[in-house]
């Protein structure tokens, strides 16, 4: 066997480790007994340190090393050594963190998950405080041992772990183009009448709810020979395999809007999983390239598709014959600016296509200051709060509202945040150049033709799975990197029809 | 770490890692989508190799050495001793076998499995034969591998690996027994009016099945705080840890007994499971200590209570009021006497619980008789026909339901079979002392109390996990062995009446 065999097949070992833990993971989400926790997490840390410690070990070094070797007269291009850069990429991550720090971090935000959780619960930012001051010091000697260069650049070696290439500069570029675009028009809308959405807060059958989002899902191409859909507290989607990637939901029987759009959201998710070449699988290119460009792909199924008037053109009878009491009544058009209600509000996730954005925003200076020192952990509160009355116009009248209502920086996600709004921006891009391939998707999803558009994503993003950044494939794709513009000229143009604002 | 704890904290390893392919197996048999078959089946072929590979490593046999020495001085029942024996004995099995041969094994069976389907499909057994060959010399390979001293201790050897301790020769004597007791009981059943149980060939909503077999699995202890219950095509119960057990089952719309009696099957299964000392967990002791006595335990509560008229006299009721349509003009005694049929037939799994061990023997002969070499594969169909007809009166008319009926022999299980029996056999020795000690136990089920039984059995049987073999357990529990007599006369008393036979 060649050096590189046995790279793939090492890298195999450990993609199965992970994926066994996935299943475990997705097990205790939906059907582990309540009784079993302790156990579950003894099997997942005994699985994940096996995985760390295979990955790791010298030998994936000394093969990465004649891989190299042996690829180097390769196209950059070339799927080979696209495994080599990337699995180099990872085994650095892996093995540049001292085993002391990795301890540390893993005791600390364990702790400070506790303290967030207490600290919610009790409207007290005083009981986090000091678990975010550690886990915001362990994370900046995090980006010290991934090598950054000088303290400027911790933040960008943060975000580099969810998003490979991107700096903390370009993400705060397009931002504050966004923003300059976003903040007058969620002002706008503010004054405009407001739209009424009382008739989606009403019983929906679950079962029905259930069965119309699975056959929405299918009509963009979800093969349940492929997947499935549980129940879970907070929907996700799983990977176990290319051929076997699954979504979770959670239906709110009073409103309709929850559990679909976010059963259409995690079919994003799990269609760009689903559509990595079969040429990739059991290894690290077997996955999406990045968070910004995973959370593209389920914007573009949840809002540029799912939430658009063509999706409801052609499926609106439908839901209306399912639920004929609550919906027979209502008009398409005042149907579709229900689903699309702008409002202001204190919670991320609850958030609107248009504000969310404003929210993640807040989310990303706080934590990019807090890393590069120009903010202290005891002013969160009060940069929180300023910001949501910058941009949004509204001030949380408690931390719990505030602050304290992620759990990521308490488990020391810090660089996460930001890629929720790069998938947004990346969705539009991409939508944009889909539209100048396929021509109006619009007529494509009147008619209920959801495959060209999946066939589109799969052809210029799903396949290449991490051979190419984000960047790369928007600059392939869209012949730009990133970029602000078409997301802005999309929710301008589809708000100020449904607020009828000034042009 | 001395050497005691880094043994145990490599058998911690070895147990997590199989029980999250367990997991994997699970969701494998209840949930995944039919297209991960391929994808599932390498990742489970990765955990086993990882588990084999960290088991046989030549550290835990010197730890296994330093252990000898370091319990030494123990009682050869305290659990630390028992933990390094039953270390020992697993380690010699698994290290024994030449990688050639488990690999030849594997390839065989895999094979030997496609050719019987195919050739139980075309009701071929010339198909099967040559595989059935090829198992078969491989078994008493893998008998001599693992040290059978004589061609004459082959099967004692094989047998060994399921029912440890147990002999040949010690399964034969209560065989013969049973069988001398058996087959004028059959007759004598054949002889007198037959049993009507068409009213329970009906419609039977499958909802209100499930939910009324859950109930009575909770009645028995069954705690769905740390299991729960699956649909799956073959029922089974499965571990995933000390506070983990789960079972599935199969509900037959049109048929109420089949999926209720499952139900219970698989709660005896999985109580021994639940019951076994915390102390144990993650250890080669935490779990049953052989196969005929888990399903000793499995037989209990299906049969010696779940067919019992003082359980009928509690649940019948409850029963009735939810079919009522089907059972509410139905008698008690003819809905007991309707639940335990007997009728001679040719399908072991359908079988009712008086002549199921008559199949068993029929087996149980052939396959001694193939390891011994007094038999030949030619001559199986014959062999089997002719047990049938002088055990059972009945001769299969066809190989598919005859020899060709069972997957086990396609698999290179030898000497499984008899632990069906030797259940059967336990249980009633076990219900006897049950009683001994708890009074007539068919007063507490009267009363709808089951909890004493099962506590009876934790503390004598369940508790212990592996630390005693079987026989030893029946030996302190009974005071003999393996005894066919109490079930026997369980069988006679039981029958005699449901069949008006004379004493």
């Amino acid at each position: 066997m060649n050096s590189l065999d046995a790279l793939r097949t090492r890298l195999a070992t450990v993609y199965d480790l992970n994926k066994a833990a996935s299943v475990l993971e997705w097990d205790q989400e939906t059907y582990m007994p309540r009784g079993a926790a302790e156990a579950r997490s003894q099997q997942l840390a005994t699985l994940r340190s096996l995985s760390h410690a295979h990955f790791t070990d010298d030998e994936t070094g000394a093969l990465l090393e004649d891989a190299h070797i042996s690829t180097s007269d390769l196209d950059a291009d070339h799927p080979t050594r696209a495994l080599v850069r990337v699995t180099q990429r990872d085994y650095d991550r892996a093995t540049r963190l001292p085993a002391r720090l990795v301890s540390e971090f893993a005791t600390a935000t364990s702790r400070a998950k506790q303290a967030w959780q207490a600290a919610r619960a009790d409207d007290d930012y005083s009981q986090f405080a000091p678990h975010l001051e550690r886990v915001m010091a362990l994370s900046i000697e995090k980006a010290d041992a991934f090598g950054a260069a000088s303290p400027r650049d911790r933040y960008d070696v943060l975000l580099d772990e969810y998003e490979p290439g991107m700096t903390a500069a370009e993400v705060a570029r397009e931002f504050a183009e966004l923003r300059a675009g976003l903040v007058p028009l969620v002002e706008a809308i503010a004054g405009a009448p407001q739209v009424d959405d009382r008739f989606l807060h009403a019983p929906f059958d679950e079962d029905a709810q259930w069965a119309f989002g699975l056959d929405v899902a299918q009509a963009f191409g979800y093969d349940l020979a492929h997947g499935r859909q549980d129940r879970s507290t907070h929907p996700f989607s799983t990977t176990f395999a290319i051929d076997d990637v699954r979504i979770t939901t959670r239906i709110d029987s009073q409103f309709f809007p929850s559990g679909f759009f976010g059963t259409l959201h995690e079919t994003g998710h799990a269609l760009y999983e689903r559509g990595v070449s079969s040429d990739y699988a059991r290894s690290p290119l077997a996955s999406g390239t990045s968070l910004g460009m995973h959370e593209s792909q389920s914007r573009l199924w949840e809002n540029q598709v799912g939430r658009s008037r063509a999706f409801w053109h052609h499926w609106y009878p439908t839901l209306q014959a399912v639920f004929p009491t609550q919906l027979g009544g209502v008009a398409l058009d005042v149907y579709y600016r229900a689903i699309n209600r702008v409002a202001p509000s204190f919670i991320r996730v609850e958030a609107d296509e248009v504000t969310y954005n404003l929210h993640v925003m807040v989310r990303f200076e706080i934590e990019r200051a807090l890393i590069e020192g120009s903010l202290a952990v005891v002013d969160v509160p009060e940069a929180w709060n300023g910001a949501m009355e910058d941009y949004l116009g509204v001030t949380p009248p408690t931390d719990r509202e505030g602050c304290l209502q992620d759990i990521h920086w308490s488990l020391g996600l810090v660089g996460y945040f930001p890629t929720y709004t790069l998938g947004t921006l990346m969705s539009a891009q991409l939508f944009a150049a889909a539209q100048r391939d396929l021509g109006d998707l619009a007529n494509h999803f009147a008619r209920g033709s959801f495959l060209p558009f999946r066939e589109w994503l799969r052809a210029h993003i799903h396949q290449h799975g991490r051979v190419h950044t984000a960047t790369e494939l928007l600059e392939r794709v869209c012949g730009v990197g990133l970029d602000a513009g078409p997301w802005l000229e999309y929710a301008r143009a589809k708000y100020t029809l449904i607020y009828d604002l000034a042009a």
